[in-house]
């Protein structure tokens, strides 16, 4: 695992090997593993079985995923239908999140614009890290305009811990550095104030228990989890001050794909009067889709991960229910713009809403293709 | 376990030995277990471990918790004292189910009514005994009346099942036969329905997965298990036509205390315009509540149930999450009265309103004692 100090990235090129390496986010907090991206399938495996995981950084393992088809097929570089193709298989690993398509479409277009074949290997590499440090750039952004709104929390309540519940991975294992959801909650941290986190466990693969606590207890922030069932009960009891998610897809008029549950979670927190917040960077905006509820695609995933416990890899063998009973595994949710209190971008806080976020990004703010 | 055809009851006296006996329920689907309850230590035991669960099935068991006691200290059974101390240390192993305190008081009552010391053990058996047919009988009632509702969107659906989802486990294993809110899914299925449940897994002691995937199992019901965090999407995509769940009090003025994660459920319902049930005996309502939010009290249990997988018994060793983070263990949650389409009670379906629940229960409808 790379560390610098307090900070630690969950991809990274070796050097001097040229290897792209990830860490296994399915063998942890119980084991720290690191892996190999050295094909193209290899690439798409990580993608697809949750090595990687986290919206941002599928975006940045798909860019690397181009590095990986060039460095593997250097006779085929000068390919643009190799490109295309090893791009489409990319993409295609996993669906919901959009930020896959638009870092391995942003990286094929700068490696295909590269006329000179032998400089195109070396083009993907600097894009696609360029790509990871403007992702720490947008966390860092964020992390800046999101902690106003723990600090104003802070100050009304006069030293009484910010209780801030969060659903799902949305920290730095599923970015570069800070996190989307996490970076105000690192910032306030940073800054002095008391936090404590309710971490949501997030079945089936428990992200939450699994990766969230274990970020969290890495850099010292307070934090409880707690089953998914419970966060309308703590809401209900004034033990929850601000909802902070991430999201896999926003739409560009605020409809916000996340982890499954998170509309649950967003519909008690309107109920109650609790602000939610969605913390994004540019690349997760999808500029083509109007109703996310109707048209956002919602990943299906193996059945198994609901009927058998996602514990250590090891041990993916403890049964939870009936050999028999089927289950079923829908991927994500959608919540409706109308429950969202507002986006934390890297270019500011935004309402959920068509205008003001073409407002914040208007060379976006165009009519969509579709 | 005892079985009778498709029927079985998780609780009973056994003949000749005039043993209490239960099935474990901590260890099913995995294992089936059957526990002596011989000392009014393991009637506790059994309560508080959640050998027993299910609010009609805890106030069944703290009846002959009664009747244990009796047995146990024959030489103390004219001893108004010890009978009143013994059940209220009954009473006292779970504090959120009414029907613990209610099952328990009522037989308290009738023994000590019983001027004939020597007669007094029979009594408890007797009355115990006459509280689980009872049970059985509102399980029925509960089950004719509930039916008409799965009927009516049965024949909106012309032969389509019917989509049920339910919270937890209010089956026969949480009852005598047939259930709460199982009860009119058994008698849908027995006038041949086309029904299918959607069962939440409901951690953190999976209820769901475990109890009812096995039941509906058992009894051929037709069924899928999904994560808590599964059912506001199911609900956004019209794949719920309807959501029954049970109840471990609820107020005379209809807030719903049940398994935490119900009223997530019943915000998604309202969001969606799905009807949304609560089917309950009588003696599940609280008489002297009013506000359940504020006054129901919620049992907060162990943590480690959050932090460890409930398996099987034996294999309660997979950690899910980092060593040092802390959990917490809400056990319930409540569901406003305004999120509550109705009630389907023995003696017939009304809305979640005073007025109404007073008028079903005119005995009962007296200005409460608090």
């Amino acid at each position: 695992m790379k560390e610098a100090g307090e900070k630690f990235r969950p991809i990274w090129i070796d050097h001097p090997s040229d290897v792209v390496k990830v860490i296994d986010q399915r063998a942890l907090p119980h084991e720290q593993i690191v892996m190999d991206l050295q094909s193209v399938d290899q690439v798409i495996f990580a993608i697809r079985e949750m090595v990687v995981r986290g919206a941002p950084l599928i975006g940045v393992t798909g860019a690397y995923g181009i590095f990986v088809a060039l460095k593997t097929s250097k006779n085929q570089a000068s390919d643009a239908v190799y490109i295309r193709n090893e791009a489409d298989k990319i993409i295609s690993a996993r669906p919901t999140a959009v930020n896959l398509s638009w870092g391995v479409n942003r990286i094929a277009s700068a490696v295909l614009a590269e006329k000179n074949p032998a400089r195109r290997m070396d083009t993907a590499r600097r894009v696609a890290g360029e790509i990871a440090e403007e992702e720490v750039e947008n966390s860092k952004n964020i992390g800046r305009h999101g902690v106003k709104l723990i600090e104003k929390i802070a100050r009304s309540k006069q030293g009484k811990p910010v209780n801030i519940l969060t659903h799902c991975n949305a920290g730095s294992l599923a970015c570069i550095e800070y996190g989307t959801a996490t970076a105000p909650i690192y910032a306030a941290q940073e800054m002095g104030m008391n936090v404590h986190v309710w971490v949501d466990e997030t079945r089936p693969l428990n992200q939450g228990a699994r990766l969230t606590a274990w970020e969290l207890g890495k850099y010292g922030v307070p934090h409880t989890v707690i089953t998914d069932n419970a966060g309308g009960h703590l809401m209900q009891h004034k033990m929850v001050d601000i909802v902070i998610v991430g999201t896999d897809r926003t739409t560009y008029t605020g409809d916000v794909a996340n982890k499954i549950g998170t509309y649950l979670k967003a519909l008690a927190a309107k109920d109650n009067h609790i602000p939610f917040y969605v913390a994004l960077p540019s690349s997760t905006f999808d500029w083509t889709i109007r109703d996310g509820v109707a048209d956002i695609p919602i990943e299906v995933r193996d059945p198994d991960e609901v009927r058998y416990i996602p514990g250590a890899v090891k041990s993916r063998d403890s049964l939870l229910m009936p050999e028999t009973s089927p289950a079923a595994n829908f991927a994500f949710d959608v919540t409706p713009a109308r429950l969202v209190t507002a986006f934390i971008t890297e270019r500011g806080i935004c309402r959920a809403k068509e205008a003001d976020i073409k407002r914040l990004f208007p060379e976006k703010g165009q009519t969509p293709a579709r």
